[in-house]
């Protein structure tokens, strides 16, 4: 029994047995809500469990937020702002326990290049970028992600990676007044390499060095077995704690020693400074923007922001998406992308009410949350709070921070975003492949929408000539064989044309041939004008094209179409029978007279 | 002997036997000027039927050049200056033998939407439509005229007809001060009906009606047999003359009348009016333009010009290359589609120089060439001569052309533009067609460009939603088997993910599958890539996904990325044969160890 499946959109078509359920049901409720799934079967083991991963990731994702600000280049409590809602939609909504959403490093450079620095423009961009991701979800226009290929995304995460990175060495160095454009940037940094300060730099050294450290120890710590003494499992725990929040730990501990210089009455380093203190203000999205040379109107606003309204949702859903079904993956369950989709557009929406930047799924925080064994995304109930709590008690404290130590853990965040191996991979792989790749990632340093928008062109013209040039097989032992080896869609009428006139009509005498369509699923228009056209040029050459294996709808469409001279055999064997002259065998005319009872014929099977 | 093809361009491949010649000899030069191909053999019976089909297109296409200036919102002469740089140009170059090129009512119609009626443009418009069309030529990219479908040629053909038909009501009733915006045109003209001019009136429903009974006496002439009576043959050549020079028989007589009222001293028609007399001047194509509010530099001439650079030279490349094809098929001959790209640029490029808009292959003139029974393109040496003599001895007379007919002229060129049949063809053939074609259409109106761009990028967004969402099929006797179609390109690997998950480890228990790859001529790395996830769910949920029939070059792409746990069996059968558990078969693995041997084996293969 074989079936013909079109996937549509995002949503898996119901194999047998799994009808899609009715829209008002509790299993409809539960898949738009999927906490009541998992509630009513929570126990103390995933309380636990989700407390420690709640508490890691907040650990890890405050001093991410403000140092993500900075990359975003906004004041360091906007990236807390932003760290908070996508926990609480997140609970409700989301169909992985271990995602995490919030702000990122691509997201915050994202930002920084659509809102000039300016916490209006921000805001209004995760307002209407979520706006985007909703109507994305509820238009199922999911399969637009399906169109970025992957070389694009990894020519896009290398680039960022580069500027991300490199925009931190000035803190790292303690030098000041650097422009933000990368070219600008690199030029002033060499030029500015004397103005150096030894203090940024040392704290920022030993900040990346430390980081580096709990990590590999963190790679390299040996599996907990129950029958292990206390002692033992203790300080595995406290190494696997240590590990984890190295953020926190680094960034505390650099705050410390900030903190005891100041008391000296010296500062040897670049600090965070002041932070609003406090929950943010929950107001609509600034539609409006009043500076000091008047009044910048909505519409403005969307023209200044441009190319970022389509980039930024879009790259947005592609990373939430890109975390969910990676750890989906290694965790062995599935999520539902169409319930990413909206929580993800639900958060920006709902986070732009509280002054929030635009977010998304954060590869590094999930992992955290996945490694320290979340259970439910109930974790990230504690990650929220904590969250709302350090802007309200912890502001004085981030006072102390380090500007060099922020940078270090940006630094340690992006760096595996960069990876050279693809060009090894792609050289053997698929070279072709290295074209939209390098485009991308060129063309991002310039302008980042330009280099997705570039890449993606690239790989979409690469896709539609192979599309309009496909591969065409020719055999010539007994007759003239022609066969379309996969698919015939409009733009390569043309090249079809070329092969049968070629070798069929040039040569001397002309000779008979054979259509092969059986690879053919479907022909438009343009196809089949194409098709008479060849059927003339046979007939007027005294030579008969005949098709063969034609699939029953494009043989419709031809027999609909009213094609003259059209002769079809069901297999190559009958047709190569019937151009040899073989008595006995007759194509199915479909021409002249027998057309409209063939068609109905057709018609009603 | 089978043997794989993917044509090139425009260029067939070639057959064997029919090597490609040596750039230098004198085939290849007779292939650039293929004058020399033919110039040899000419004889006194070709000279004399190139002679009849030469003053036969002269007489037709005179009339046109002066209605379509109009058409294009420039001074008659202008259409003169289009008409013959053309037949000297093919005279060197054509492959047809039918083809004549120069001024037509479409490519008129977007000359007055791209230069403003302001000559200077239309002249550049020129120049830089053929250098674009010669690059197109020598860089190969004439596969691009292959991405614009019939529905959209004909939605824009059935649009210009209406537009340049609509466009000449005005000068049939006499109308004076309408506007050329196509809405305001119809709003205006329904607001001044009482102002129809009764002359303008009926000088015009006569012409049209003269046009249209010569044409029909054209279309129902007996053919003519070589033992009829001399007097019947002499008749018959007399009513051929008369039906083939129709236009200029009719724009003669109404002329003569317009004349005979003026020695009354009563004129009731609108006029041609004076028309600059003698040649062309020879001059560069203006780089600048000085108007009464100063000078226009050649970049805001180009920017004004906007989307006209794009639309220009495609629409002329594309309506060039139809006619050829067309006569060529119907005529029994072959054309080379790169030298009538060759032919069309040097035409605008050399025509610009003496003052030409842009101009392509006509249709009709093309057509009367043929039936005048053109055997070279010698006869476009006379039509040539015959436009520059009018230029130089006849601009008097036209003087007394009434506008009325040559609005007669213009109607009937374009009335057979309009196929209101395509859309029921497209029903009854395939309706999804429609889309492209209504959208063509109706943006048409508002932009030519718009119209062309967005019907365009419509049967693109078609062509690659099929792409993405491929068919596959499915069948589950006796073990499960996923099988793309047609190809399996990047944006359909989510596809072809969702199908394998839902179909096999979303079943109870999770089921072995084999994806049958026989019609999939490549991969690319992100294909490869979701192979690879796909292979590590699978083996995860501790089942097994098994390749059968992998090509060659795919095979190859996927052992070179290292994909884990892959297994390969050259058929179907054996596959199925493997996951029954049936003994002595064994896959080919290559995985582990084996991988590098075997890929020195492939590569060598």
């Amino acid at each position: 029994m074989a079936s013909s499946v079109r996937a549509m959109g995002h949503l898996p078509p119901w194999p047998p047995g799994l009808a899609p359920m009715a829209c008002c049901s509790r299993a409809a409720l539960r898949k738009w809500l999927p906490i009541l799934a998992w509630l009513p079967h929570y126990s103390v083991h995933w309380l636990k469990m989700d407390f420690i991963a709640g508490l890691s990731v907040a650990l890890t994702v405050i001093p991410q937020a403000l140092a993500y600000a900075e990359v975003a280049g906004l004041p360091p409590q906007y990236g807390l702002y932003s760290a908070f809602m996508g926990c609480f939609v997140y609970l409700f909504l989301g169909t992985s326990r271990d995602v995490t959403l919030g702000p990122t490093a691509i997201m915050s450079l994202l930002v920084s290049t659509y809102t000039f620095h300016e916490p209006a423009y921000a805001v209004l961009l995760a307002f209407l970028s979520g706006c985007i991701q909703l109507a994305m979800r509820f238009l199922g226009l999911g399969f637009l992600l399906d169109f970025i290929s992957c070389p694009v995304i990894k020519g896009f995460t290398s680039a960022a990676a580069v500027t991300i990175g490199f925009g931190q060495i000035k803190n790292l160095l303690g030098l000041q007044h650097i422009p933000r454009q990368f070219v600008l940037q690199v030029d002033h940094i060499f030029r500015s390499l004397g103005e150096t300060r030894v203090g940024d730099l040392a704290m920022g050294l030993i900040s990346l060095l430390l980081l580096l450290l709990l990590k590999l120890l963190r790679h390299h710590m040996p599996p907990i077995h129950p029958e292990m003494p206390l002692s033992a499992r203790l300080s595995h725990g406290l190494v696997w704690t240590a590990t984890t929040a190295r953020n926190a730990l680094v960034v505390f501990f650099a705050a410390v020693m900030a903190y005891s210089f100041e008391l000296t009455g010296y500062q040897p380093f670049l600090l965070t400074g002041k932070i609003v203190k406090g929950l943010p203000p929950v107001q609509t999205p600034p539609f409006s923007l009043t500076t000091a040379n008047g009044t910048v109107s909505f519409t403005e606003m969307v023209q200044d922001m441009g190319a970022g309204l389509a980039v930024v949702p879009l790259m947005g859903l592609l990373e939430s998406i890109a975390v969910a079904k990676s750890f989906a993956s290694q965790n062995n369950y599935r999520i539902d992308a169409n319930q990413e989709l909206l929580s993800i557009g639900l958060t920006n929406v709902l986070g732009s009410l509280f002054s929030s930047f635009p977010v998304t799924g954060s590869f590094g925080r999930t992992a955290v949350n996945a490694q320290s064994g979340a259970c439910t995304p109930a974790g990230g109930l504690l990650t929220g709070v904590l969250v709302l709590l350090s802007l309200d008690y912890l502001t004085a404290p981030f006072y102390y921070i380090p500007k060099a130590a922020l940078a270090a853990v940006i630094i340690m965040a992006v760096a595996p975003l960069f990876d050279a191996q693809i060009v090894r991979t792609l050289w053997r792989v698929k070279r072709l492949d290295l074209l939209p790749l390098s485009v991308t990632f060129l063309f991002c340093f310039w302008e980042v929408q330009y280099g997705i928008l570039a890449g993606t062109l690239v790989s979409l013209l690469i896709l539609l000539y192979s599309v309009a040039r496909p591969e065409i097989q020719v055999s010539e032992q007994p007759v003239l064989v022609v066969q379309p080896v996969s698919g015939l869609h409009f733009p390569a009428t043309e090249a079809l044309r070329e092969v049968l006139v070629s070798w069929a009509l040039e040569a001397s005498p002309p000779c008979c041939a054979i259509l092969e369509c059986s690879r053919v699923c479907s022909v438009d228009y343009t196809v089949v004008l194409g098709l008479r056209e060849l059927l003339d040029d046979f007939r007027r050459q005294g030579v008969t094209l005949v098709f063969a294996g034609l699939q029953g709808p494009v043989l419709r469409i031809l027999v609909s179409a009213d094609l003259k001279g059209l002769q079809h055999f069901p297999t190559l064997e009958e047709a190569e029978r019937y151009l040899s002259q073989e008595p006995g065998t007759q194509p199915y005319h479909f021409s002249d007279d027998s057309v409209p009872e063939l068609k109905v014929a057709l018609l009603q099977a």
